[in-house]
């Protein structure tokens, strides 16, 4: 069994600050994630792909953010799980929490941050059949290094801004970009609604309106999407890749059953203290939501310093919480 | 008249961040700041000191952030007006802003962000005959240098972190340091206490308690504090220095007539937005309030970019606002 003040269930950007935050007030981080090493999205989508949105950094490439995270909770020794997920939490009778994973880890806590991101969350999926046997050879749900897509044949499918944002990209990377929207207008940004009409226009895209996807086909690798229209016309579009991108639902697994407040994908917070409904567990990063919530790491640094002054009172019941400034006093390792 | 949409009284790191949320949702901005540089205290009181909250820097110089976070913003060419105080606020027809400076620069702006740290405070001072004459001639309000006061005789007064803090730090580099506290206890951190109590009864330090400021005198330069003990003994000490610490108090100066809601020492503000009870009004950083409140950078970094999605619909009233994440589009410039 594992002995620490504060559980934090994922390692991303976040998870990992929360325990500068629980260090200044000298309290202990154990922190879980699924993935094999820290750093969450960071590390396992874009390690190479520069950030512009940290404060102070005018770029940061996403593993240099992960790697300077590490260096700054080091004085505070956390201790981490990695390549296991969460399974079980059981609520002991003085309020704290054990929590078991995948692999029988147990880890007994006062206190449970969930930051777990984008993590507890998967692609939505079209209903197609044999769409399983093409994950990974031909379909993806994501686009995680452009180059792949390289002189390919590419349908993406979907009418939010990642659907817009990706047509346009790969438009200079692709021997040949299909985007398939089965409305007449986007959800996405106007400017970008506007720039792929643009394009479709000039003939650097194909954009096939008020049509679904209805099949795919391939010999073992995907060669081609098969789509109906409105009009219950079908098309065939050869391809070798298709990217349905059609937002993502919650995956949060034995979490739901916690009895936390779910709004559609994410946990809902009191931004008071970033606490959930239930006492002593805290939900901060893309996986919460509140009135006006924006998914960004800077975002979820805020709430970690929040969140860790509010659990004080359940790691220290007896002590009254000081508040110091490092400009002042430095950071006291323990 | 200068025009802008967005315009942020207060340079300091919040308010220059802001500038880059602002930009991000292609808002143009002009800062207003009364000292004679950006930066706001980072620059004015420590930019040497090395600062170790602010989330992926292990250690940063505040000038350093400073010159960073211009450098961030830069893209988004935010123009300016240092040494400069906010004198008059003047409301328009169509729900815009006239600002005046105490030089009569004037600044038309949609949204008015309050961003002005503690610069919009001043400390508290105790009534003493003479204090002003003293002033910068031996009593002082602030550590800016320790080694201002090495091998200097001291008299610190106050009961709270800032006082314990400089007493314990300043015992090492002071010739001689003395406490006075109105009280037999005090109001800091309870581990400072007992260390400062600890320092006491070693001799590192004199502590004079229950006893309040009576007098100063000096010829021309202060050389000796006049205390009052409660059975109003009078004691008199040898001093180089007094440093009295009793807070800050506000000094909102025109801001004080805006209709804002002030609580003690801060704007009050909805945590959906950061904005004032005053439309078209935002306040971040150090100079707002509202409950759980850090006053920390990162969490004015994260106020900033909640308000700017807040204010957009006040620059732009006839566009929806879609966010983008700049990991996909990088920083447009303008």
């Amino acid at each position: 069994m594992i002995n620490t003040d504060i559980c934090i269930i994922g390692a991303g950007p976040v998870g990992l600050f929360a325990v500068f935050e629980a260090g200044l007030l000298k309290m202990r981080c154990h922190l879980i994630d699924a993935l094999p090493q820290v750093g969450g999205q960071l590390s396992e989508i874009y390690p190479q792909k520069p950030i512009y949105d940290i404060p102070g950094y005018p770029e940061v490439k996403a593993q240099e953010l992960v790697d300077n995270l590490m260096d700054q909770i080091k004085p505070f020794n956390p201790t981490f799980t990695l390549g296991e997920r969460v399974d079980h939490l059981a609520k002991q009778d003085d309020g704290s929490f054990i929590v078991t994973t995948s692999d029988k880890t147990k880890v007994h806590a006062q206190v449970i941050v969930i930051a777990g991101g984008l993590g507890c969350f998967e692609p939505r999926k079209p209903v197609l059949e044999n769409l399983e046997h093409f994950e990974g050879k031909g379909v993806t749900y994501m686009v995680k290094n452009p180059e792949t897509f390289r002189n390919k044949k590419v349908v993406l499918a979907g009418g939010g801004d990642s659907a817009l944002d990706w047509a346009i990209y790969l438009s200079d990377v692709a021997e040949r970009v299909t985007l398939v929207h089965r409305n007449e207008t986007f959800r996405g940004a106007p400017d970008s609604a506007a720039k792929v009409f643009d394009m479709a226009n000039n003939g650097k895209i194909d954009l096939i309106l008020s049509a679904n996807l209805k099949g795919i086909g391939g010999n073992g690798v995907l060669n081609s999407v098969m789509l109906e229209s409105k009009s219950k016309e079908e098309i065939k579009i050869d391809a070798d890749y298709l990217i349905p991108l059609f937002g993502l639902s919650p995956k949060l697994g034995p979490i739901a059953d916690w009895g936390l407040s779910i709004d559609k994908n994410a946990i809902e917070v009191d931004t008071t203290d970033y606490s959930t409904g239930v006492e002593r567990i805290y939900a901060i990063g893309d996986i919460n939501t509140y009135p006006g919530k924006l998914k960004l790491i800077l975002c979820g640094f805020h709430e970690a310093a929040i969140m860790m002054h509010s659990a004080f009172k359940y790691v220290y019941p007896d002590q009254k919480l000081s508040f110091k400034y490092t400009t002042v006093n430095g950071v006291n390792a323990f």
